[in-house]
């Protein structure tokens, strides 16, 4: 059995300044392959502390992450530790001096001495690509203890970890493929989905839980039968949670609405008060989006209201910015401005300030115009400014996504 | 001086199916204190292990704090493991016991057997209460080493850290108010920073390292002379790095640039093709950014470039979408739609499609009208879609950050 240990590095770890994703990321890739993560262990920019942890973890696993301290800057130090361990020199991988000099070139950026540093690897490793950013991973192998360190940045690392270091560790250790089916819903409460599941055939299937992301909850099922078929399992899902089920093939809401907007030619416009460019962001996330998302009317003052989506001036007065009565008009306003068969408006009270007697924070109003089906709504959404948006967001999103589906 | 190792336990953790936020939180707030966070363990719910990482840490630090495992459930196997390491019996704490029973009741759940133990503590110590859930916290005191556990659950752990622990921990160890200082740079390459704080007076100060997000640099300087005074570290800070400071009052450059806009009573105005409502999103995050932010036209088609932002067909044609030309027509069309003192228009290429022989993907143009002062630049970002939407974004609010503040 393949035991692992992953050792995080970077003082602003433990200064509590920065999160630690690298970790849970790695652990979840690693989860029901054939390697074990014992333990995760994260220590300052310390040579001293960072080659303890190595020699330490040495005795209880044969294969050792480790992430952090590969960038051009003085309190960079992996490098160096893992040299002083293995007793290796360090080298100038040369595909990756060529990859950080043409980097900055394109950048236009004159490159520094300390630059370089980043395409330092130990002798003798194999050497991982970094597609993302400059400086590359490694595998040093020692008397069958294996050390791959990779960079700290998480992008960096993921990509890394996925397309270079997973690749070579399934040839290298025969990994198996997890037993585990994740998948999302949402426009469910979390006691909801409890409660359908425990009534459902999934607790047969194997363990399972439930975590949760704003608006959004991910069901993990650590399958009992690895020979159960993944497709029938998932024709399950969808005939139990129907359109609140969003389809595998997806990580977002938004990502599944621009598909199914791509499969029936459909195309989106948005007009935007209290999220202020969210929904755009949401939907622009998705490579391809352009195919069909014209574009939105970030209407957040009264006056882009007025003049861009002809909400009346006695629509505002008579029922606030904040009502029913204005996103229908912005929907309205918005038709005349922009193409669309589909379209949201919204509006609303993000906080912390603009309450009103009537009206608290979390207070938001949405216009559906569904191909020519128009409706509108209000809600109340629980939390900070940031949740409220995300939440409405998100809920706007999904109306749109479950109308499709349905 | 008190050394701690923070142990979080929990199987979901190296599964990676739960991030773990206790460390990152209690990092934070003993940061310079005066009791150092050496480093952050994370074991599985096995009590071997768990007894392995409290006597392994033992001999590198005086205080432990141990998170998770204080549940219901068979799992949850905390107090064992710390009753066998310190050669102690679990004993049922009568407040808990009664908090518990209080809880169950007021929800109208019938208790199990189970239930109760979640009050169970090893003899003999200091109880902690948990305000926001179930299991108290605790500490053991033995020959001058410390045990403290906390339960997993983020809120519960954080409250009680706050309120219960932390208090007791100032009075016992004589805590004293953190001496480090951070500062936020933008505008600025990493390897830049790096060599202007070596040629300043900073390293005398004291120990400095610099940890990076997406466009943003945060310096952390933890002071040598507690004497020293603040305000003229500032100083010496904003003589040095100039407008690529980040006040120390705000936490991100749209922060800054809101304030800077009201202090200024400057409008600004959007108009965004390939970063699709981030920056539009990026200023909204901010409370109160209504004052100063009228909207955005997000312009994800040419049709809408040309319909509402008057782009004409011609420029489309000759110079294309992604091209100065047309940011700058973006902004003239802007101003007769929107009203504002200052705009921003982007035109680029995301990625991964896109791209063309003469424009590469990270191909990034951009507009600016600084009160009545137009320019245009072309800029070529590297990485992925979410980094070069993020990098051109910040770009944006940075240019016209630095253009108030100087």
């Amino acid at each position: 059995m393949n035991k692992a240990i992953i050792i995080t590095t970077g003082e602003e770890l433990l200064h509590g300044r920065t999160l630690d994703t690298n970790s849970a990321f790695i652990c979840k890739e690693l989860y029901e392959t054939g390697i074990e993560i014992i333990e995760c262990i994260t220590v300052g920019d310390d040579i001293e502390a960072i080659i303890y942890a190595i020699e330490e973890s040495f005795k209880r696993c044969n294969i050792i992450f480790i992430t952090g301290g590969l960038g051009p800057t003085d309190d960079d130090r992996t490098v160096e530790a893992i040299c002083r361990f293995f007793s290796l020199k360090d080298t100038v991988d040369e595909n990756a001096r060529i990859r950080i000099e043409g980097l900055f070139a394109r950048a236009n950026y004159k490159i520094n001495k300390k630059d370089y540093k980043m395409a330092l690897v130990p002798e003798g490793s194999v050497v991982f690509k970094n597609n993302k950013g400059h400086a590359p991973g490694f595998l040093i192998e020692k008397d069958n203890k294996f050390l791959i360190a990779m960079p700290g940045v998480p992008f960096e690392a993921e990509d890394m970890f996925v397309n270079e270091i997973k690749p070579y560790l399934c040839q290298r250790f025969n990994l198996k493929k997890s037993d585990g089916i994740i998948f999302r819903l949402t426009g469910l409460r979390e006691s909801t989905i409890n409660e359908i599941i425990e009534k459902s055939k999934i607790p047969q299937l194997g363990k399972w839980g439930i975590s949760a992301k704003t608006g959004v909850y991910e069901v993990y099922l650590s399958l009992n039968d690895t020979t159960d078929d993944p497709r029938s399992i998932e024709e399950m899902l969808k005939d139990i949670f129907k359109e609140k089920l969003i389809d595998s093939s997806f990580s977002s809401p938004s990502e599944e609405l621009v598909f199914l907007l791509k499969q029936k030619q459909t195309k989106l416009a948005t007009a935007e008060s209290c999220t202020g460019g969210l929904i755009a962001k949401m939907i622009t996330d998705i490579p391809g989006s352009s195919e069909v998302y014209n574009g939105s009317i970030i209407a957040y003052s009264n006056e882009v209201k007025q003049n861009l989506l002809s909400v009346s001036e006695t629509t505002l007065k008579k029922y606030g910015a904040v009502s029913e009565e204005t996103a229908l008009e912005m929907i309205n306003g918005l038709q005349k401005v922009i193409q669309y068969d589909i379209a949201i408006a919204i509006t609303g009270i993000a906080g912390p300030g603009g309450a009103t007697k009537e009206k608290k924070v979390g207070t938001v109003c949405f216009a559906f115009d569904l191909c020519g089906q128009k409706k509108s709504e209000t809600k109340i959404f629980n939390g900070d400014r940031e949740r409220v948006r995300n939440l409405s967001a998100l809920y706007a999103i999904n109306t749109v996504r479950e109308f499709i589906k349905k």
